[in-house]
């Protein structure tokens, strides 16, 4: 696909595109859009104009790309690969959401995705890697003419089958972000804050580390200030926990995109409106909720979030 | 035993003293001093002059009762039972310190217990029932000749067996503190604020509630104001988990005693100083820590807990 003429955007996602079918212990959806570049993504689109990579298969809906395109986010580096279907997803829910079984995967024309930077956007100053195959990420970074701020997501099967390649992404980033699961797997350390000073320790030319602990928050930890420990918003109304993490990291993404400077202050400031955005994502299948979301509605909450974390 | 002159204390402790025998994955300890009366009034004596009422058997060491007394505990109110051996506890922690097993539980003089509060006792304006058999916690406020502000704690065995008469205690009670686990016990709700709010309704006479989330913090529900939702103090030195919520309920009590009008801000205020409390608690094995806690290093931590949660 050609790019659109070059827009002013200081924000690129590069991920998954996918069609999901999810159950939970509530609800099913079949054929959701998803994937980690959709949903960070719009995510990001929120607060900053983004340009987005990825790839689709023929069966992939133009609706689909109006979507995104209603989102402040330009698809146009969605390659849509005519030999296959769209990857696909289906997982299942435990009761508590905590955990979740993935009952298929078919890859589909995702097996052979080689991420393409259109030529006018290889200057975007703000890149989210979002969870795909670390070899696949540092692709984007080769094809970048500046070296962007890279935010970097991952997921426990780069871990497993990855690590090497992951390993050596870490130096190229500016903020790592993972589950405390992940940190543990990457550590061996089971104390959330522990595994994060270890994976300074390890990757002493990472600037910034956030773990995430879903319902619980995330801790960020930076080497110019003290850690900072963040709830996550209180949900009631938790839908569907796909894409939590995702857009968590979309939308620090496009928070971060909208100043000049990132410092520790800047971050902490962002993390607030990402656990914001990830409380919505939950409360309805696919990026529904955040596609429709106003700011009057975003606003309420976060000055909510603020309300009752303050001591 | 014959009460000592009458102190000034506004704070009173009623629970379980006891032996522990305690395996982590990192260490052992045996014949600790335990029990949820005095992990929660050593606690609360840092703040506030407690009386504690318990019972224990003809093995308890004169030491021990020095132990409290260094702490701004009046033990006056433990009755020596001379009919037998202090109540025992063993139990094994797993490797991530968030379940246990328990090995070995003699309840010993602890088994015929009927707590005893001493006349000039009575009129003690604050008063913490720990974790003990709810028909006990009920028998102390029996006593009572003032209505004091009550906080009740709770553990999932009373849930599961002596439902009915704990149930009867939450309207007698202003702060009702339990585990998240223990919430979705009485509720069938899994998500923690859910949980919260239905016990809120289910107990209209309940002003308020902390729910605990061990290593990930504490809800707080009131009717007066919106939740408050605190982390809990980033540990990394974790030594032994038990007495983490006795801790945090009698620092949360001594806070309290400490002023004159409860609210829900003073509450807020005393649940930082009480996460605070439970963190040097499980530095060590039994109240060890805390015994030996210096306003000091108090007091930098509390700073510390208010710095890495400032939004």
């Amino acid at each position: 696909m050609i790019p659109e003429k070059k827009d002013s955007a200081r924000a690129l996602v590069v991920g998954s595109v996918a069609y999901d079918d999810i159950e939970t212990p509530f609800a099913e959806g079949r054929r959701l859009l998803g994937g980690s570049a959709i949903y960070a993504a719009v995510a990001s689109g929120y607060f900053a104009r983004t340009r987005v990579v990825g790839v689709v298969g023929n069966d992939f809906s133009d609706d689909d790309f109006a979507r995104l395109d209603r989102c402040n986010v330009n698809s146009a580096g969605i390659i849509r690969d005519e030999s296959g279907k769209t990857f696909s997803w289906k997982g299942r829910y435990h009761a508590d959401f905590n955990g979740r079984d993935t009952l298929e995967t078919n890859l589909n024309v995702f097996e052979k995705f080689e991420p393409f930077v259109p030529e006018d956007w290889r200057d975007t100053a703000f890149v989210l890697l979002a969870n795909i195959q670390p070899s696949l990420q540092a692709a984007v970074l080769d094809q970048m003419n500046v070296r962007p701020f890279v935010v970097l997501d991952t997921m426990n099967l780069w871990i497993d089958i990855a690590r090497p390649q992951l390993d050596a992404l870490i130096p190229r980033t500016d903020l790592f972000i993972l589950n405390d699961s992940e940190a543990a797997q990457m550590t061996g350390e089971l104390n959330a804050v522990r595994a994060g000073e270890n994976l300074m320790k390890k990757f002493p030319a990472l600037p910034y580390l956030i773990v995430k602990k879903g319902e619980h928050g995330a801790v960020f930890f930076s080497r110019e200030s003290d850690i900072f420990v963040l709830p996550a918003f209180p949900c009631t109304e938790v839908c569907d926990p796909t894409g939590a993490g995702d857009s968590f990291a979309g939308a620090l993404l496009g928070c971060l995109a909208c100043g000049e400077n990132v410092s520790s202050e800047t971050i902490r400031s962002a993390m607030c409106r990402a656990t914001v955005m990830a409380s919505f994502t939950i409360e309805d299948f696919s990026s529904t909720r955040i596609e429709k979301l106003s700011p009057a509605e975003f606003d309420s909450r976060f000055e909510r979030l603020a309300a009752v974390t303050r001591v």
